[in-house]
């Protein structure tokens, strides 16, 4: 492969594979708030938001291409761009993605970043959000809720001494530095295991009506199921929030959402972990019909389709 | 292929073909201003400009990824995003490039547009720009400086009048809308007749500086053979600037630059602008060593290394 320096990138397709894109763009004030993200973590991020998504298709991380446009602004010179570099090439490094260029460009605003990332995939085989049926089970690959716990303890509207040192140091890093379940994508895919996979970049409660959606098909969750990040309950109760919320509507947790046939289930539940390194937490069911509803201790009720604001500032 | 909607999108790569891909970065106040720019010609532009890259590696395009980000601000509603999405499809497609997807995001600076752009080229035969030997002759495929005097004019830093109505308004085009040469391009690669090849996006001297390293040659140009795109020279003239000037350092003409052997010469000047639309036009020659040069009325002068500086408002 042909990295930066020429016009443009080559890569070679694997044979037999089908490339997968994406790209996905953070503004400093929307996405991310440089008081509390270093250069070195936030440039991690960046990829891990990408990777998440080759993860959610069950592909293979090849390489990408990053664009930054930086204001002249004090703290933000050479040094905050090397750490950036250094954050986001270890992350994508660490998943066999390499470099095959970009852009740079001054900003008269604040700091931009767009990643586009690039996989492979066995032919005709990438995980979709439209493959769900009615009886199958519904899994997420691990904790959730974690990541907005971690920005509200970030952002001190919440104190630390309320879960603990240590609970607050892992909430924070899920939040700073989630880990892309690229492990888990290939697995699904590899086992035929997945009828249907996304990401939960916007909350379960968002990406739950993606899949029903998008598979034509409604969805029941069990509350008492859904497995909350340790502490994020009691900074949710601190926030004065229902258990449950941060988990449905919390968002930037980057587990994956995926529907399985009844059949699969021991293969899931006795492996995954094993082989992938997540936590894979039968959740709900997939039914005929459409919309999601959640089963608590109240008896059922609707879901609403509220989609994770980034917004900070 | 499928397009935007999963978390993805996948492209199933030709048989033969390596993937070529290159990101472009364009921010308020340093590449455009919404003043000189409307969203329509905005979106052309943000194609063109990654296009041409794709163009200077001979590659075919095939799709592309853009995220756009868009501050709360009169005037940058829905409407201006439909015409600038209308502007890049259009521009993308005309060249045979699908959306693939991208993100959309609220900005609390300016307006950030970053594409990216993929292509597909004969394995292993794309255009680079290392590979011209003394000996070649340079051809540029169309009028230079061109962009460099349609800002002027745009910027009113020149009266219209001073090259008349018709001169105006085509320079003025060259500008907004340049014609990225993916047939050039094309053309170069079926018929082996570039050396070496790189797009001029920031002035002659740059990227003839960039072809002389990364070919390991020198570089002679022929100054009375520079192509000037017609009322160029008068701008110059009328910024108090060499005739060359902006051909040499005004940038954004995106025309290739590319050297070719001397048993190519027949091919390329009978054969290049009936097939691709463009005007080749030789300027030079390659030779052993390094450097840049140029002759003139006064002789051999040294062309400097001086990249064309986006520095508008």
């Amino acid at each position: 492969m042909l990295g930066p320096g020429d016009d443009a990138a080559l890569l070679r397709p694997s044979p037999g594979c089908d490339t997968v894109l994406t790209a996905d763009l953070l503004a400093e004030g929307v996405h991310f708030d440089l008081k509390t993200s270093d250069p070195w973590a936030l440039g991690a991020k960046s990829a891990a938001v990408n990777l998440s998504d080759l993860a959610a298709m069950g592909a293979a991380p090849r390489c990408f291409l990053v664009s930054v446009a930086l204001p002249k602004r004090k703290g933000l010179g050479a040094e905050w761009l090397q750490a950036f570099h250094q954050g986001l090439h270890a992350w994508m490094g660490a998943f066999g993605a390499a470099p095959a260029g970009g852009d740079l460009s001054a900003s008269r605003g604040g700091v931009f970043i767009d990643v586009t990332a690039v996989g492979e995939v066995e032919r005709g085989r990438a995980l979709r959000r439209s493959g769900g049926r009615p009886g199958d089970h519904l899994y997420v690959s691990g904790p959730l809720g974690g990541s907005a716990a971690g920005l509200a303890l970030l952002q001190k509207k919440v104190k630390r001494s309320l879960v603990g040192a240590g609970a607050a140091a892992l909430l924070e890093k899920r939040h700073r530095l989630p880990v892309p379940r690229i492990l888990a994508g290939r697995w699904l895919l590899q086992e035929r295991a997945a009828t249907a996979c996304i990401d939960v970049s916007d909350g379960l409660a968002s990406e739950c009506w993606h899949l029903s959606r998008e598979s034509g098909v409604g969805i029941d969750l069990e509350l008492a199921a859904l497995p909350l990040a340790r502490g994020s309950e009691a900074v949710a109760k601190a926030l004065r929030l229902d258990p449950w919320h941060l988990a449905l509507h919390g968002g930037e947790d980057y587990e994956l959402l995926f529907s399985a046939p009844k059949a699969k289930a021991g293969l899931i539940e006795a492996k995954m972990a094993h082989y992938t390194g997540c936590e894979p937490q039968r959740i709900g069911t997939l039914r005929a019909g459409s919309g999601v509803r959640a089963h608590g201790p109240q008896g059922w009720r609707k879901v609403p389709d509220g989609g994770y604001e980034h917004a900070l500032g």
